[in-house]
């Protein structure tokens, strides 16, 4: 039920790309751009069309932030996974960008990926000026040296660090790193909405944990072709993860007491946000 | 009088890149953005300042974009210089970041100013909703794969096409590489104001002709040392230019042709536009 609604928006995200990116010139930074935002669960876009949803907004408007966080994430992953940073082959079972093209050239697909990302929170079909600044501000901050990348540099400054992380450490690397994205997600469907968006960033504060979390035992558990990755990297860099730092047992019931708190911060809505409920517990049982 | 304007312009970005930097963690990507941002004629955000002068807006709002524009143009440096792409070691006469940093923060540090330079567009600061939501899309527009990294991606397929470029083609690919930006900039003023930017627009083309004729006599004629970075490279790469196809003197007065139809185009303005006149001309006298 709620994996058939998960896929119902990727589909609905896919075909939006499609026709967003059918619009570009044909050349190999444009292939790659297509290539790069193809697959993957697309939690990011669900939480957008979701909480949009929730307020009552049209498909037809949120689909173009749910796009745009997708482009934004996509983007991430193909600078991510070159040669330079943590130099992956496989994403998504798949080769990566770079392998499949080349360095240059994922370089330049994830930048105008990022581009896009902001082009499509800021297209005049996504609602008033007021709600198209705001989306776009708050995205600007949850993923540049503020958000996301600065949980990035954190990741490169530790692998050079004395000693490994600490909880703290790594909770604050992790809130940037993924936690800035899938709060800005979460929280779209209000703003798209003019309405507060606080219980929607309690509820993906407790989830963006959730999920690294999982993350940390699915690098330990996991089987890495229903992954699509690879697997394991952590432990062999010697990296501190949650795993490591809690114990697997420990790190298993912290998840679930993560998604117990997601839950309970979206009980205002009542049965409405039943799919968002789901979507939480969903974090911590998916197998990629 | 005009060097004189220029270079207290570029102070006002430098002071206000900055305000903004100083805000974040001390990082190597952060530290990478900020000597990322130093130095360079700032050509760009003085058309923003400038242009937003000539509509009456005060610099405390148009240095917003002014900055954003040159974090923008800093970022396609950044990236421009990696090995993987034009594999440049000097620029503005000192290392460029990843030699001095390494790759991976290099890739890092552009993309959050690429995010910044969004950020700094839809910033309350700038305006009301309206006219910050219609800069940044419009940045969007010029930056992305249908701006100028479609002008880098054209640039990137021809050294592996059949034979040399044609003039067309050329114009074409300068349109996006260097032309998309300095047209935004130029109409910044106008949307600053609300304002009709068809008159900037006009002389932003022309404007951005000339400068593309005038790095290309730069890379044949120039002093490498007072430019700050290599020169001859296109020779070297036997990469078609305007030089090449139009030989050394009608290149000259080709671009001396375009000043004459940027100024002209700026007729209306009456006396208050002579400082951008004057950045016309400076444009094709320029030795870096």
């Amino acid at each position: 039920m709620f994996r058939e609604k998960l896929a119902q928006d990727a589909a609905l995200i896919q075909s939006h790309f499609d026709l967003v990116l059918s619009a570009l010139d044909e050349l190999d930074v444009t292939r790659a751009m297509t290539y790069a935002t193809q697959g993957g669960k697309r939690l990011r876009g669900f939480l957008v069309l979701e909480s949009a949803r929730l307020h009552g907004i049209d498909a037809a408007r949120a689909i173009w932030p749910a796009t745009g966080i997708e482009a934004l994430h996509a983007y991430s992953l193909v600078h991510d996974d070159l040669p330079c940073m943590d130099d992956d082959d496989l994403r998504r079972g798949r080769p990566t960008v770079h392998v499949k093209w080349d360095d240059g050239t994922a370089v330049l697909a994830g930048d105008a990926l990022q581009t896009l990302a902001f082009e499509l929170c800021v297209r005049p079909e996504v609602g008033n000026a007021e709600i198209r600044a705001e989306l776009t501000l708050t995205l600007a901050k949850a993923s540049g040296a503020q958000g996301m990348v600065l949980g990035q540099a954190l990741d490169i400054a530790a692998e050079t660090a004395a000693g490994p992380l600490t909880l703290d450490e790594i909770t604050q690397l992790q809130a940037g790193k993924t936690g800035a994205l899938i709060e800005w997600s979460a929280c779209a469907g209000a703003r798209l909405a003019q309405a507060d968006p606080t219980p929607l960033r309690q509820y993906a504060q407790a989830l963006g944990l959730a999920f690294q979390i999982a993350d940390d035992i699915m690098d330990v558990e996991g089987d890495a072709e229903k992954a699509g990755k690879r697997l394991q990297k952590d432990a062999e860099a010697g990296k501190a993860t949650f795993v490591s730092l809690l114990g697997l047992d420990a790190a298993k019931s912290r998840a679930a007491e993560l998604v117990d708190q997601a839950c309970a911060a979206l009980d205002e809505y009542g049965s409405k946000a039943e799919t968002l409920k789901q979507a939480a517990r969903f974090v911590i049982a998916r197998d990629s």
